[in-house]
């Protein structure tokens, strides 16, 4: 997520606008779906665009709930098969698949999908069409479990308290190369990788692919379930409001007033552009992050103060969130935060500096090209139909006493504040300037580091793991 | 390159096979070329692949050379610009450009190419279509060089004799993430990558790219730039021999019968499916190798010997050099391998096991996994063009005395003859079974191994180095 708010910016390659949209010959999916001939014509696409939302990946949403009247008999057989005891984020990556996401997966991946998501980012469907696949969805198990398996064509998914998640079908066991997987997504193999020391170092040496059935709806019953709502429920909540153009920002940290005024300057462009009722999908990230992020709950009631004092607009704002858990793996992991939001119906993506970026593990530097996310997001394969909106860095006017688009020409008047900067001061109690954050949301992040304070390390480390 | 022969098999992917060449939705590039409606009759499509070569990725073979009456202007004016002093890999990789093989790349990559190669394999063209591009070729630079350059929109590029090779114009600079590039190219980052260590690790800070004019062609004169054709030279052949059908065999080993009964029998396949006249292109690999490997020189006339002993039909084959340097990066490697030789005129390709692999640098296995080099190529974008055909392991049959395709209902039959006992048996001066090789190209890896064994380490270091 970008730290800062900004301007809108022409980068050296080509970008996609709406115009390449109208006028390009992607959407390969789109035809299939409606059945089209190669050659729509272009008054009807054109019409397409302007009356409807983006299509999901593949043409069709993948929802992968059994039916509630399958519930029962499906319990009772996932208990007559092999077992996989999930962890915590294996259980997030069901809920990303169960809700279609990752249209058009229908499960974890099997191996051919899993070396295209490494190799190419992407994955071609049957009909010759290729959509966006950054990140392996995959599950791990290791070589007792596997034994176990021996020649079932299916196993039983269960979480942490024994209560039956998912049936995987037809399932495809492969060897699991950790090192190959670590290099090839992070462009690193150093040690100290969040993602990869929680959920892949130590997992098992084989990945198990095949279709999902899940049984019921994941809950976390953490008092935000209320806010996850799955893709199909975006889609008819931007229907509601009418929305002719939804615009997603991605984030995994507190909103300050650099991110709304990027926020609503967007919404502003795209006035400009004709679009009538631009919606914005304020989108946080809800699944694993690192432990010294601020964690999910205390981000929710950020935002929510954020909405209430009036930075945003309630009417034109969907505030949800994402269940993914979180890679921190730059330029790869980008573009699967951006894919999942075709899914959810969202058009325009927002992609700030160093976007799903961190520090380098071992060296002094961070560990992605600040440029390189927006860069590889704008090349992506099975994207080209999302409209990618880079932005550069804003900061605190000290001249207006609030925050504002940066400008070269008056650098002195510009006072850039970190995130650890931020945290530093909302530690140690003291205030931003004036205008930074609202101050209700500012409390509410006070009120965290107050409550650190007062906790052990052992209850930090548990808290931030959203 | 594989180190045994085979049979072809069926993969459980969707493999590239002639009907889908006629059949499918691609071929893009080659509808800009000819002016086409985005439609052609299929019977046109038809006709075309049965009566010509393969047309080059982007549409035009790419060729970089001067025109002859500007070579001593150009070298006038490369005497007046900052100057790059190339590396004999860097020559290599000009040599590459200058003739094509890397078609439609006009020099070395920009930031844009290199990101899409590290990240997607391929590269979206201005068209919108897709080529394959999966090793960045790149030019490296260290900070000096960087400073000296400053603002100067060209550079000549020197070799090791302070001979000027060509100009770089147009240039763009930008940062070398070596770690990200070996991470994202190999899959891992373990200390020991031939190529790594060798161009890589030392290199400098930033990578140069550009449009390149070279202004003479690139020769070794080491008494075999007579096997040296360009694609435009093969194509040429090709044509002359009336080929309709160029399946293309890579290798950096040398030939014993188990590939020749490989290659034969790919033959006899393609008149089997209608062909009248495929024509074998034994394309040996013939820039940098590693210490290890069998130099060039020895190679050659060992395959000269096995065309002498008519193990393979001289008629039906062309044995061509390679120019390329090899990085040992397995499936991602394969794909450059197959993609160069489409721009040669190849529209068959022969992958075997664990294509372009190594052992791992650290670790007690292979690199890769030994099918995942035939599945990437399958899978690859811009590759859906080209006819992939993978073999099985071939061995040595005792009860027939002969290399056989391996049957594993009597694998008791059956002798592997690894290339590390191949090797053992040639130095020791001991000879392999009857029919493995054939002796005159027996006698040559004997006199080779020879040759070593009367040399100091560091002659062996230097003449490894081909």
């Amino acid at each position: 997520m970008a730290s800062m708010a900004t301007l809108f910016t022409k980068l050296s390659f080509p970008s996609h606008t709406v115009s390449k949209t109208l006028d390009s010959h992607f959407l390969p999916a789109v035809q299939v779906k409606l059945g089209l001939n190669p050659k729509p014509s272009r008054a009807y696409r054109r019409l397409r665009v302007s009356c409807g939302l983006i299509e999901p990946d593949g043409g069709n949403l993948v929802e992968l709930l059994v039916e509630e009247s399958q519930r029962d008999l499906k319990k009772r057989e996932a208990l007559s098969l092999p077992r996989i005891k999930l962890s915590r984020i294996d259980v997030q990556w069901v809920h990303v698949l169960s809700e279609g996401w990752a249209s058009p997966l229908r499960g974890f991946m099997r191996e051919s999908e899993f070396l295209q998501t490494l190799h190419f980012n992407s994955l071609r469907l049957d009909d010759g069409s290729v959509v966006n696949m950054s990140l392996p969805i995959v599950l791990a198990i290791d070589d007792a479990l596997k034994l176990r398996i021996g020649e079932s064509k299916k196993v039983a998914l269960f979480d942490q308290q024994g209560i039956p998640v998912a049936i995987l079908n037809d399932i495809e066991i492969y060897k699991h190369p950790k090192e190959e997987r670590i290099a090839r997504t992070w462009g690193t193999t150093a040690p100290g990788l969040p993602y990869a020391e929680e959920a892949i170092t130590p997992a098992g040496n084989w990945l198990i692919g095949g279709d999902l059935e899940v049984i019921e709806p994941i809950k976390y019953h953490d008092g935000l379930d209320h806010f996850r709502l799955s893709p199909a429920e975006l889609r008819e909540e931007f229907t509601r409001r009418n929305a002719d153009a939804v615009f997603a920002f991605q984030l995994r940290n507190p909103v300050h007033n650099g991110h709304a005024l990027l926020m609503t300057d967007t919404r502003r462009r795209l006035l400009d552009m004709g679009y009538k009722n631009p919606v914005l999908l304020l989108h946080p990230l809800g699944g694993y992050t690192k432990a010294d992020d601020v964690p999910l709950e205390w981000r929710m009631r950020q935002h929510e103060k954020v909405l209430e004092d009036g930075v945003l607009d309630p009417e034109t704002t969907v505030v949800s969130i994402f269940p993914s858990p979180m890679h921190y793996a730059g330029p790869t992991e980008v573009q699967w935060h951006a894919k999942a939001r075709i899914n959810a119906g969202a058009n325009f993506y927002i992609v700030g500096r160093d976007p799903a970026g961190m520090g380098h593990p071992v060296e002094k530097r961070d560990l992605y090209d600040a440029d390189h996310g927006k860069k590889v997001l704008s090349m992506a394969p099975g994207l080209e139909r999302l409209n990618i909106l880079p932005f550069k860095v804003a900061a605190y006017d000290k001249s207006q006493g609030k925050m504002a688009f940066f400008d070269p020409s008056r650098a002195q008047d510009f006072l850039f504040i970190s995130g650890t900067k931020m945290r530093t001061l909302a530690k140690n109690k003291e205030s931003p300037p004036d205008g930074f954050m609202c101050p209700g949301g500012w409390r509410v992040l006070v009120e965290y580091y107050d409550s650190l304070a007062s906790s052990s390390d052992g209850r930090l480390h548990e808290a931030a793991r959203a």
